[in-house]
């Protein structure tokens, strides 16, 4: 009877075992899993510890004597893999409870080890109150910590790292009243988004007293009379924060261990590196979830992307290949690394490339921004979603989108996801039919808008310029939104001509030059420089308008 | 100076007027309205009764004076077209107020006229109480009569017609605490939605006391002693229903009569034949909107479909080929008729072919139904998403979804609606890459669930059986549940052999003959489908298992 030992029994390994018994009733199929649980909701850590999840067991997805019963499985919980001998193909186990060793031996092995919370070789990181979040273990001691507290409220905590679980985590402290300041070593929050939505989440966090310390490198943690002293540096000065309990979420490392030792071959920050049939580069092994190379399916680029649903469909493509199916399901088709998180009452949410991806990879590419209303404003209870999509203004490609806001963020990062999948265009977007009732959205959808816009700029009938690229003392910008707005505008000296006037005040601006046009958001701007277009200036709308130069910190 | 009439400054004139103007400034643009409004929110008239929407002043999306000043137009309200004389392109307005007709020249016609209420030939459809629902002022009546009562909560109403006008006027008619009767003459509420979705809808509807009446055909309203009598015939029985006001929402037709006598040709229910450029038949005349016959985007057939999003699509198309552009902004790519309802706390939404309608055009086709949370069980709050993928098991391609549930359904029917769009198979919905964080979705989202579900039906790995064409007295079905369910199954008399015991138990079912595998949802009969596939029985899932039975009422 052929063997498969799957060791790591969460996301993609639990996935690759369900499947894999489903292809082949008859192999034996044995799951090795390090800590006590398998399949535990990994993402659902942080919400514990907030107590919006209060029973521990929902944490648990699955158990072992489910999948026996269910599986017919062979599950070793508390069980770690220490070696394999490729040639011989066997794997050596250890119980972690007592120690014993023993071999296994594969006819097919999968590694789903997962990834680790960083920890930098730094002093103080060891101490009690010190903590990381990666099992149900760790998110049990945060939560215990707290608990353990008659005043939660009292307490102070610092975390380390504006990523997901960064961003999770202060949230869900501050959802038990404790104090929260978070230090980031990078220049905004939430790295895979561009730095004007970021910074709509920092605004967000100020509201919900979360302190933020940005361009701040933790350099150690040590005890302090009143409790924890976490000290970082910020350029050149020392930022000194007293803490109860500090979280470290700086990132995530491969755990490659046993693949290294094995002499998979690693990617340039340590992942295992797969072929799109999840194969490592030693025979009879695969390797899939957090710990492996992936190919970004936009871009192509190597990437490797800590999330829950490419580990799953990771998992599922391993156990096709191994029950010897070939075909679309035995292929992973690379990742568009789509995520999302909620914190602070926002929705951030990012699928594809972004723009400054694209200036780091040299990829050709232009941004819309936009700031549709998640539903038509007629009908109460609209939010805007601040919304930016990346395209190739060549071939029209959609490259990636990111959208920040109260609700309806996630739908449209869904459906430009899927677009992005099919290898849409910008026209796709603008022709896109989707849900419309006032409750849910527009005639022309915030997707509709945003593929309007990008195909404008493609065609050149109105072109976009960056508010980045423009300077309102040298470049001629004019203000088109009705004179008398009741807010003064961000760049105080530009000319304002309203839209309503300009067809008879056109000639007061140059035809030699480009003239840039501001609006709000964009909208009376595009129909400005449709407009000036046909009186021969060389009109270009500001995207994004007032709004994104609020939030790009542009103004005054 | 060329110019371009449009008749009808709602959704699709109004987005043709503007686009228009953007591309082309020298142009005379004459917007002809026979009602007091352009461009008013026709989709929020429901909500404006309902008292959700407060101010009348909301509905009005802009004005006449906003688009003479911003897009130069010329704005005529309150005239109406009564005649074209094609060869001499002219058109003959009257002026409701006063009557006075003139004429004026066209080098381009665009016909918006949209789609008027169905008033059948019936007596009493002109009392005073009995309403329809078209425009500012007939959303206006019905408020106004509702407020001239001291006690609103004392109302009777009847609404004739349980599609999504009729639904969203019993919906706002209860908010304002109206007694509401529903009359359907079909089998179903929600034509567009198949019957097993529907009847959710219908459960909730009891809920919040909304009296059904489905196979009751109208035959007239008369005045009684205490009301209107509305008369409806079901079957042999007659049906009568006192109210104090009626709302007709039977369906709408489309407003033909100008292009009729312009010699337009009309589709089978009298729309206007338009080809994808949005030409009639009769040069110089351009159609968009409610009014026109236009191509479903999946089966290829000529449909007709009454939704502001293809409506406003198609009025940039006409402004596209009216200002000689070509490509994809000059050319509609047909409708899929995505379209979503709100009411009584459900989201009932739809895009693509539904089975009864490839069943009606022949169509090849398969269904797969499940019943997956809007986001993971273990984050509070999850509801059940009823979703139903139709695909053709042959080509894979994806035909259409519909989905009900309380939150996330929209969000669901966009993604697939993106995806029909860019003509994705299911194994792309098995391989989208989607949002998730717990309060979001899930790793394998219901968008993926449904395609892997598809995708095994059509790999022949897991085939799925309808429930309606199994007799569980006649065909073997087993059910593997874990015995001793808190609930009675609803086939009382099928073979219970749990997926815990399947292994032991398998030689207790045929070999000769299918085996229909029964569970709550279908995800525990599909692991057992796949099981005793490979012990050589012809195991069937049936599709959505014992919830989809509960709600084709094929309980007990």
């Amino acid at each position: 009877m052929p063997t498969t030992i799957i060791v790591g029994g969460v996301a993609g390994g639990a996935s690759c075992a369900a499947r894999l018994r489903r292809l082949d009733e008859s192999r034996r199929i044995v799951i090795v899993e390090r800590g006590p649980h398998v399949s535990f909701a990994n993402c659902g850590l942080p919400y514990y510890v907030g107590d919006v999840i209060q029973d521990e067991a929902k944490l648990l997805v699955t158990t072992p004597e489910s999948l026996i019963s269910r599986f017919n499985l062979e599950v070793r919980v508390l069980t770690e893999a220490v070696a394999i001998d490729a040639a011989a193909k066997t794997l050596t186990l250890r119980e972690v409870e007592g120690g014993r060793e023993y071999q296994e031996s594969y006819d097919e092995l999968v590694l789903s080890p997962g990834a680790k919370p960083l920890r930098p070789a730094l002093p103080g990181l060891d101490l009690p109150g010190v903590f990381t979040i990666r099992n149900v273990p760790d998110a049990l001691r945060v939560r215990r910590f707290i608990d353990g507290h008659a005043q939660p409220d009292a307490l102070r905590a610092v975390v380390v790292g504006g990523g997901f679980i960064g961003m999770e985590m202060a949230e869900n402290l501050r959802l038990r009243g404790v104090a929260v300041e978070l230090v980031e070593g990078g220049p905004q929050v939430m790295p895979p988004l561009d730095p004007d939505l970021a910074r709509l989440i920092q605004g967000r966090m100020a509201e919900h007293q979360v302190g933020l310390h940005l361009h701040a490198l933790l350099q150690g943690v040590e005890v302090s009379a009143n409790g924890l002293r976490v000290r970082a540096r910020r350029g050149e000065t020392d930022l000194e924060l007293t803490a109860d309990l500090v979280v470290l979420a700086i990132g995530v490392q491969p755990e490659n261990g046993l693949a290294k030792a094995a002499g998979c071959e690693l990617g340039p920050r340590g992942h295992i590196v797969v072929d799109d049939h999840m194969r490592s580069s030693v025979p009879h092994i695969f390797a899939v979830g957090d710990a492996v190379q992936v190919r970004d399916a936009v871009s192509g680029a190597p990437t490797a992307v800590p999330l829950a649903g490419p580990a799953n469909r990771q998992g599922r493509v391993a156990a096709d290949v191994i029950a010897g199916r070939d075909g679309r399901s035995a292929r992973f088709r690379g990742t568009q690394a789509t995520a999302v998180l909620g914190a602070f009452g926002l929705i951030a949410a990012s699928t594809g490339l972004s723009a400054k991806s694209c200036v780091a990879q040299g990829i050709a590419h232009a941004t819309a921004r936009l700031h549709p209303g998640d539903h038509v404003g007629y009908y109460p209870g609209a939010k805007p979603i601040h919304l930016q999509l990346v395209f190739d203004p060549h071939t029209r490609r959609v490259l990636g989108a990111q959208a920040v806001g109260e609700q309806g963020v996630d739908k449209r990062i869904d459906v430009i996801a899927m677009a992005i999948q099919m290898g849409a265009t910008v026209d796709d977007l603008a022709e896109a039919e989707l849900c419309y009732a006032p409750q849910f959205g527009a005639a022309k959808d915030a997707v509709n808008l945003a593929g309007m816009i990008a195909a404008n700029h493609c065609d050149g009938l109105s072109p976009l310029a960056r508010l980045e690229e423009v300077d309102p003392t040298r470049d001629v910008v004019v203000d088109v939104r009705p004179s008398g707005s009741s807010q003064p505008p961000c760049w105080a000296a530009v000319q304002s001509i309203p839209l309503t006037e300009l067809r008879q005040r056109h000639r007061e601006l140059p035809q030699d030059r480009p003239v840039y046009v501001l609006c709000n958001v964009g909208q009376t701007a595009h129909n400005a420089t449709r407009m000036l277009r046909q009186y021969g200036i060389d009109a270009r709308n500001l995207s994004g308008g007032e709004r994104s130069l609020e939030l790009l910190g542009g103004c005054g």
